[in-house]
């Protein structure tokens, strides 16, 4: 696998732009397309919120009702969820706009939004916004860059990414772009990514690629507990690299999968380590678990607890809250019996085991909480099961941030 | 029912102190006793974390195997949480030194510990402290409130309470102390939470009436989502009211039920309404629901959601994120038909229905959040069932207390 200089737009055919539509903020790009020159195969995961965003459940009919997508339009500062049937009108009347001036059908054209809940979206701006879009969209890189950057909210920094891998002879490019920040616990995928190929593959074999990955990917990663209305991870294949379809039982299919795997991963650490007033990513690797499943339940309780969050954010070695939230996370285990650790970069320092403090020195722990990335390793001693989960610190800035989000 | 002045120490027969022991705070009460002059029934509940402080393992065994205990030993400062087969070890000597001071059973000594996990108990200060507990308690008030503010650590108010009832004729007095702040999000019952009682009632009444009240009380508060290591509740009654026994499917159960259901939502609020940093209590009633249950998973995944809490103390009127909250919990519901309301006093605000925002005025429902004691009404139109949890707005100082809480 090679790791690429770009984003959505590396893979053959696809095109981007972002624009300044003036949707809610003044003086930056808030609209963004993805375009592709052929129509694509789709897959998706969707929030498994009762609460869905308008664009949501038009997203999810397309990937259940549509055998091909050809365009992505997102607008950010509005999320279009609460909007009752009028925000379900602004949706498709987004999409028919596209599709007009995209010459495609209306329903090969997803939509996205994200931003406040509740307001409705100025439709005027929007269609002035689509036709920008639609005359500025190109097969750059910078254009894809421009598109990932339109779609942040209160990101700090954009998330674009681009890999490929040699599948029988033929290259196949994988780009993504994702947004998150606040309102970030995604049960299905993030709030939103996208991910563009030029792979030759099915629909199944797309799907079953997604839904699994997800799982340890998106699905594991926390800034606040809060599971958005928006949630949205599409992936689009156009078939242009031109390589013998991916099948399913493959190592063709093991090759794509474990590329479509480090975009996922890749992304969601930046969405974890790029959480509202976040100053560090935080890493949960649980080992030695009974089950997957509780490694996974085990690893995101640690990474969803406020008190272990804030100890971080206090470079403060407070194993304590680690060992509580382990314990309430609904799985069983040991505490006599097992073993914390911190670590970060090539360190790595035990804390706890035998039920106890492990005598450690508060100064180099103290040392490994305050680098940007900080990781924490339990092992469980019951069994070979690992997971690992991302999350971030919680700081006087995410309360900022969100106590006036709207204002 | 009447409201009294005073604590644990209004019902006959209990005797109460705080006194400095030095455990880790300077020139603060940090040790508190509860002694009754007659042995007493007991009932409890305890976390349903998988670590379990010592404290709680031992109290565990007294509720489950002696009929009758005494007194309680209590220090703050330390949690005895994650501290092996030492840290057991020196809560049977606390309970030990106790029992033989007082010249009762060691059996019939709950211990109670808070504050931080991992460090042990300094034994020679418990030990003295003990002595100057036995030798300073009294049945005063003031001994009871001594002993209530002994126990807080960053709790803000001492929060002690006593009613009483007319039970056959006979006065019966409630009185109760509890302590919560940080770590607040009981499975079972809140942080510690101790109630005696002079009311003459066997073992079995009194375990049903604990047990079934903490599902509507202490069960349904949240500061942070975290269940602590060490929540317990304890109920004592020593039986010198001289009123005939209590007894289950009689009009005096219930009497005394309604009060100890007052006693412990009182106090379940006050824990909720003190949460550390907060400035605010929030109280999310859900009616209109289909199941009991669903409304206490809907009322409790908003007092829960960060987002919800940080839109509180901006006094913002972010009802998007209520809405969020309600479609996560795990609860079905019909976004597009429900009511979400905003109250306050006597002021009442609908804010969304219809699936869409209701046309309020941003001023007067900022006015509301601006209040003490913030009410979040949802009004589900499936059924008839309702529930309400109690919680805190989320403050720059939840993250600064606990950013470097043991320093």
């Amino acid at each position: 696998m090679k790791i690429l200089d770009g984003g959505i737009t590396a893979p053959i055919g696809f095109e981007a732009a972002g624009v300044e539509a003036g949707v809610k903020y003044a003086n930056r790009k808030d609209m963004a397309i993805i375009y592709s020159q052929k129509p694509c195969v789709t897959a998706g995961t969707f929030t498994s919120n009762v609460v869905k965003a308008a664009p949501v459940k038009w997203d999810m009919n397309i990937v259940e009702n549509s055998e091909y997508a050809q365009a992505v339009i997102v607008n950010t500062g509005i999320a279009n969820a609460g909007t009752g049937k009028e925000g379900m009108e602004y949706c498709k009347k987004t999409a028919k706009k596209t599709a007009e001036v995209l010459g495609i059908p209306e329903n090969a054209v997803f939509v996205g939004s994200t931003g406040v809940i509740g307001a409705q979206l100025p439709m005027d701006k929007i269609t002035a916004g689509i036709d920008k879009l639609v005359a500025a969209k190109a097969h750059t890189k910078e254009a894809g860059t421009d598109a990932s950057k339109a779609i942040m909210t209160t990101d700090t920094v954009n998330k674009e990414l681009a890999v490929s891998v040699e599948i029988g002879g033929k290259t196949v490019t994988i780009g993504a772009m994702s947004k998150g920040s606040g309102m970030i616990h995604p049960n299905m995928c993030t709030m939103l990514g996208y991910v563009t190929t030029d792979a030759v593959i099915g629909k199944e074999a797309l799907t079953k690629i997604v839904k699994e990955d997800v799982v340890d990917t998106y699905n594991m990663i926390s800034v606040d507990g809060d599971t958005s209305t928006n949630d949205t991870l599409l992936i689009m294949a156009n078939g242009m690299a031109g390589n013998d379809e991916i099948r399913i039982g493959t190592s063709e299919f093991d090759i794509f999968k474990e590329a479509i795997h480090y975009v996922n991963e890749t992304q969601a650490k930046r969405l974890a380590g790029d959480g509202e007033g976040a100053t560090a990513l935080v890493e949960c690797t649980v080992c030695g678990a009974d089950t997957k499943d509780n490694a996974r339940i085990l690893a995101k309780s640690v990474i969803c607890s406020s008190l272990t969050k804030a100890a971080v954010y206090g470079h403060d070695a407070n194993w304590g809250r680690i060992l509580c939230a382990l314990g309430y996370s609904g799985a069983k285990f040991d505490p006599e019996n097992m073993e914390l650790y911190y670590a970060a970069g090539d360190k790595k320092m035990l804390i706890y085991r035998d039920g106890a403090d492990a005598g450690y020195s508060e100064e180099e722990a103290s040392e490994i909480l305050s680098q940007k990335e900080v990781r924490i390793i339990a092992d469980m001693k019951m069994g070979n099961a690992k997971a690992t989960a991302w999350g971030c610190d919680l700081t006087y800035d995410y309360v900022k941030i969100n106590a006036d989000y709207r204002s």
